[in-house]
């Protein structure tokens, strides 16, 4: 896989005009959803003059009937392999235009603009593109990466504040992949700046991060599987939360799924406790409480058992001895799970 | 792109098991059409037991339809990116079924056994995957090369005459790709021993031409366009035909086509008499002529203007000055053109 160019720019038209320089087309599209839509009004195109395709937001619309109409447009609209698509959004437009641009005939260009922090830090690098089908998410799809990613803080000043913060919880994580000093500078960063240069320069670490894994490992077949921690746990939060009729924000239930993915560190791989307290406070004063029960052990335990990343059935974590020190497929047992479960809500003061 | 194994085989069955042996998987997944279906009964599966799914033939049927009952049959019967998916048939089901699996989860391997002359010469080897769409041949699509082939004669002893003439066309086209002597072994073979160790052997020469020319350009950004070779006439008299209402096969408009572009080949590139006449001569006893006046001139060369290889309304070919001696995106002007049409006429003794 090729590496592709990402830039870290608040200049949002002036990096924009200069990387479309190096992506000559004979025609333009921008893909951007309802949501989406507003930011328009902060980019320049120049001369450009691209052709507009709206589509409707949020997951449920991240579906075949979506990816026709976008399929539709480019058709319609000329689009031929020397023509680009810039994907203005978040996740719901960079997947689903993504593999728009991935499948139309048999693949022409594209680049990622995130409009949202969870979607720059995380959907808009990577290559993963994709709809959900029948379903089930994600379930078609291509690994493609953008051509080129522009990454810009501005866009955020208007997201409201989970928003912020789910993304945040991913950036958590990046920070306790990579080293303890690149997570401390995350926890110590003041939040009332959301816009500004500073948060980009943390979200230029945190991407690269994110980039450096997927570089050695494309197609996911083993490194990548590094990404996952917190995710364990958390897609058990976020199915119970779900199943509850509670949905909550995936960046809130991944920082609920690393404090208990920390307990297990400590447990199995030894990492220290202050990190581990450090962060159960950071979590808990932030993203607040996640509460569960004893009662809600045995559905827990069996979301953990059946995620994707579990190929037989087996509790599997992604497990730090130290920030930067990672331990990937991880087999854990059944009784160091629930122990994990009930320090959290120690932790968490339930 | 990775040099897939291509597999020439009489003993099917064997050779499948030994293939297989190499991509360990899962769950396998066989797709065939309702033509193809009647060779499941010469291929013994051992104790592989793989589920089977049948997809209406023909050109009509390679839609978005048809991949939605693939992926909903890879769905239910428990895919996951470990499984394999087998490709039985022409070009319908090796296209269709390689885009099903290229798009499944974001990719899960495949393997392709065409079962006709043509798709085993051209559309099983090269990595072009796809389906129509709102009336757009391969509008949608990657480039994905199967992880295995099998190519085997046996497939082909049912198969109508036309069949496979039309699929022979092409691999005469490969036989002017390389060289003389390929080409002359291509003019020399009897047609009577059709599912023979000899058309074998010649089938693995042509395929080698393909894929020789594939792993230099796998995204079809130049060198590819060789293997178009015969194809710009051959569209337009495959554009007409349909126009009449009187459709006729790719192959046998790919063969009058070939006639064309040598007769241009001659007068721009001085290709030798011999081979025109030899070629002519050869195509006239055995594909018959396809029926033009000059009163057809005019919608051929508009056909042929515009053709998806003329990015810019030009006349547009592939020509030989001799046998594997190539040139590709030659620009003709007009006046050529159709001299050529005449001469072609006069070598079809219209």
């Amino acid at each position: 896989m090729q590496h592709q160019p990402i830039i870290f720019s608040n200049e949002v038209s002036k990096s924009l005009a200069e990387l479309l320089e190096n992506l000559p087309a004979n025609r333009t599209f921008v893909l951007v959803d309802q949501n989406s839509q507003v930011v328009l009004s902060k980019i320049d195109f120049g001369k450009l003059d691209p052709q507009i395709i709206v589509i409707p937001p949020g997951d449920t619309n991240k579906n075949l009937d979506t990816l026709q109409k976008v399929w539709l447009e480019l058709q319609s609209g000329g689009a031929t392999r020397n023509s680009l698509l810039i994907n203005i959004g978040g996740g719901v437009v960079t997947d689903l235009g993504g593999f728009a641009a991935a499948s139309f005939k048999r693949g022409i260009r594209f680049v990622n603009v995130p409009t949202t922090l969870l979607s720059a830090v995380d959907a808009a690098v990577g290559g993963k593109t994709g709809i959900n089908f029948n379903g089930l998410k994600n379930e078609i799809g291509a690994f493609r990466e953008a051509d080129a990613v522009l990454i810009s803080t501005t866009f955020f000043d208007s997201l409201p504040e989970k928003e912020i913060k789910s993304g945040y919880a991913e950036m958590l994580k990046h920070g306790l992949l990579e080293d303890y000093q690149t997570y401390r500078k995350l926890i110590d960063f003041d939040f009332s700046d959301i816009a500004g240069n500073q948060l980009l320069a943390l979200l230029e670490e945190s991407v690269n991060v994110k980039r450096n894994i997927v570089v050695q490992d494309p197609f996911e077949k083993g490194l990548r599987r590094a990404l996952n921690l917190g995710h364990t746990a958390g897609h058990a939060f976020e199915s119970l939360a779900l199943h509850r009729g509670e949905p909550i924000p995936h960046g809130y239930a991944v920082a609920w799924g690393l404090v208990v993915e920390a307990v297990l560190s400590k447990m199995i791989k030894s990492l220290d406790s202050t990190t581990l307290y450090e962060l159960a406070d950071y979590i808990y004063r932030h993203y607040g409480v996640f509460n569960i029960t004893c009662d809600d052990y045995y559905a827990l335990l069996n979301y953990m058992r059946h995620d994707k990343k579990s190929e037989h059935g087996e509790y599997n974590f992604t497990l730090l001895a130290e920030p930067g020190d990672v331990f990937t497929g991880c087999v854990v047992d059944e009784e160091s799970v629930k122990a994990a479960l009930d320090i959290y809500r120690d932790l968490m003061h339930i």
